[in-house]
Parts: structure tokens; C-alpha cells; sequence
């Protein structure tokens, strides 16, 4: 995909980007690597606060994971295009870990993630399709519901 | 290793490489970049279900998640196969990251793991040796015992 | 960072690296691929016994679980002078990802993992600056309190 047709589908989708928050702590949001580039974990974070905090399956339902999950894969693309100006030259997705703080029992952390795959295709079409690892843990800094990070691919 | 020694071993070793399964979601099982492929999280599924369920040092003995981390592990090598065109060109393997859904006081998460580490010196020779990382987790997608993912290296 | 800067730097801290000890189990402490070398997870292991013992929230204070943390930062540090002859040619780094066993109510990995990431500016400098994931997770091999795996960069 070609920036405009990113940027296109962006708008289409009626996703603004926020401006990118820089971490507190002593490390960077995301960092290039031959022609990667790679994020940093990414909270569902929305003005310096948490959309939801909570587990899965317990605080928090499968569907307010799952909008935690898009917010934080949008605060990564909007990490990636400052790092690109604006998509430049980004050709695609290549991998996702996703972390879902989940309760007892709770086993549909794969449903989650989806919400946030899902929008890597919306946006970057064939190239946004990755490969990805999917894990339930008992909880994430901040008590955040999920935590996601990228690895994006450059032309 | 070449194709050959390496189909050969497989042989010898009475591996047999199930057809590989798509995952269900909005992603892909492995991403060439570069001469690496990544593959998504692999867990013990055999014909569709899982071999066992649960977690490590509870529902699952050591023994049974150990079978899990090697039928991971083997369905990671289909996908390779089925990449590559039989293994052509693949060099070894740089990383696994293996994730153990383990009941209270399991700390033996680095024995499950090693069951899989040892198929991959069996296949590969000494390319096959891999950086590894080992986490207790609790519970992974659909109750599976063990999730591992895979780096590998092409010449 | 040149290599020579990189030995004051750690004459300055007072870091004395230890002889690497390889890792039990069929896997290798680091692997290079392209200029690029990741390594194993590194736990608080000190003359082979860990530092600390326990989730952080519990039996280990978040004081402690700061200095284990260093520790296997420590320990990848002196895997990395061993694969680089004395940090030749070493860059920078790029990626960590940390594990911290994690008491119920416990939200503080990423003041845990900031020891680590302090380290690893004071040693390579602007360079030192990296991505990083912060994941709780209920146990760890051993029973170990932090997990540390690098990806470093070579120029």
C-alpha cells in the first residue's frame, strides 16, 4: 500500500490519530531496524487515561477488550506515522504480540485480538496481515485490560 | 543443514508433518522479512483439537505439557515446510518464545520447553540450537497448555 | 557508543561483568542474525543462585525486584562482551522485553523494568535508548522475579 491509499483508508475508517504520547520511563516508543520498525508495548491509553482497566472476563467484558484492543493499535499507527511521516514507505505489518490481562476461566483472548488485526487489514490491506502471538497474563502495568506491540515493515 | 538432511532427519526422527491449518482470525501463520520467518503462536492442536487441556502442574502433568510443546513445535515445521517448498534454503532457527499455562507453585516451565528445543536440534543439527525465552503464564487461547512462537533463519 | 566507551562506561558504574554461564536446557544464551544479536531470557542468577525468589508484591519488595532486574541486565551484558569480543562493533540497543512474576494487585512492572532500561543508557549511552514490552505474569522458571530478553544491534 502506498501512503495516500493509507491515509485514505484511515479517514474512510474515521480513525484520527491522536498525537503520539512519548513513555514515561527511561525507553522509546519504537525504534528502526533495518527496514522495521518496532514498538513498544502500547496501552489503551486515550488522553493519559485508560480507556478500561480490569481484566477480561471479570472488570472488564470481552467487548470493552476488544475496544481497548483498537485504541492501543491505533496509538501504535500513530507512533509509526511520526516515525514515517506519515506512512511513508510503509509497506506493511509483520508481526503482533498481544498480552490480555484476563480473570479465571477467561480463554477467548484470540476474540480480542482480532479487534485490533482486524484493523491492520482495514488499514494496510494484504500487507496488514501478520503473524501473531496471543497470551493471557494475570495483569499489566497500570492494570491495563490489554498490551499490544508491533512490528511494522518498511518498503 | 541442506533440504535433504533435513527431510532425511525428519525421517529418522518418525515426524510426519500434518497438513498445515490456517489460523481462525485476521492473521497469518508465518511473515518472511528479510531472511527470517516468523511464525504466529503455535499450540497443540492435532486434527483440529487440542491434545490436552489445561495447565501445566494441574490438569496437565509435566509429561503431557512436554507432548504439547512438541506437537507445537511440529506444526511450527509444517508451516516452515509448507513456506519454503520443503525446507529449501531454511538455515536453523534463532528464536523460540514459549509461553506454559501453569497452576500455582509450576516453576518447571524451562523442562516443558526443552522437549521442543530438542526437536529442533534433532531436525536441524547444531543451526537448530535457538535462543529462548520462558514464561509462566495462565492460561493461553482455548485452555491450551503450552503456545510457542518461532524465528527462523534462511541462507 | 565505540567499544572503548562502552568499558569506561561500566568502569564508571562500578559494573564488573561475570563470567557468562551457559544456559541448562538445549538452547544457547544469544544467536546473531544479520547485525542484529537476541538473546536468551536472562534471570537474576549470581554465581548460580538467584538473587531474589518470588513475585514482586509478595516475598520480593519492588526495591528488590529492581535490583534483579539490573542483574539480568548484567547478565545479558556480559553474554553480549562474550559474542562481541569485548562490545566490538556493538551499537546500541533495541528491543527489551520483560517478565516480572507479579503478586495479585501488583501494577508496577514498569517501575521494576526502569532499572534495567537505566542501566542500558548509562552504558551504551543515547544508543542504549530501546523499545520495551512490560508484561506481569504469575511465575517464572526458578521461581525467578524478572525475565529480561535483548535484542541488540551491531553497526
Amino acid at each position: 500500500m502506498g501512503q495516500t491509499a493509507i491515509l485514505e483508508r484511515l479517514k474512510g475508517l474515521g480513525i484520527e490519530l491522536p498525537e503520539p504520547v512519548a513513555p514515561v520511563g527511561a525507553y522509546v516508543p519504537y525504534k528502526r531496524i533495518g527496514n522495521t520498525i518496532w514498538t513498544s508495548g502500547m496501552i489503551p491509553l486515550k488522553a493519559g487515561k485508560l480507556l478500561h482497566e480490569g481484566r477480561a472476563g471479570a472488570e472488564v467484558t470481552l467487548e470493552e477488550a476488544q475496544e481497548c484492543a483498537k485504541l492501543a493499535t491505533i496509538n501504535a499507527l500513530s507512533w509509526l506515522s511520526f516515525a514515517t511521516n506519515g506512512f511513508q514507505s510503509v509497506k506493511g505489518v509483520v508481526r503482533m504480540n498481544g498480552y490480555v490481562a484476563s480473570a479465571e476461566g477467561f480463554f477467548d483472548q484470540a476474540k480480542v485480538l482480532n479487534a485490533a488485526s482486524e484493523v491492520l487489514v482495514e488499514v494496510f490491506g494484504p500487507d496488514g496481515k501478520h503473524t501473531r502471538v496471543a497470551v493471557g497474563v494475570p495483569m499489566l502495568p497500570l492494570n491495563a485490560p490489554v498490551e499490544l506491540d508491533f512490528v511494522f515493515e518498511l518498503e
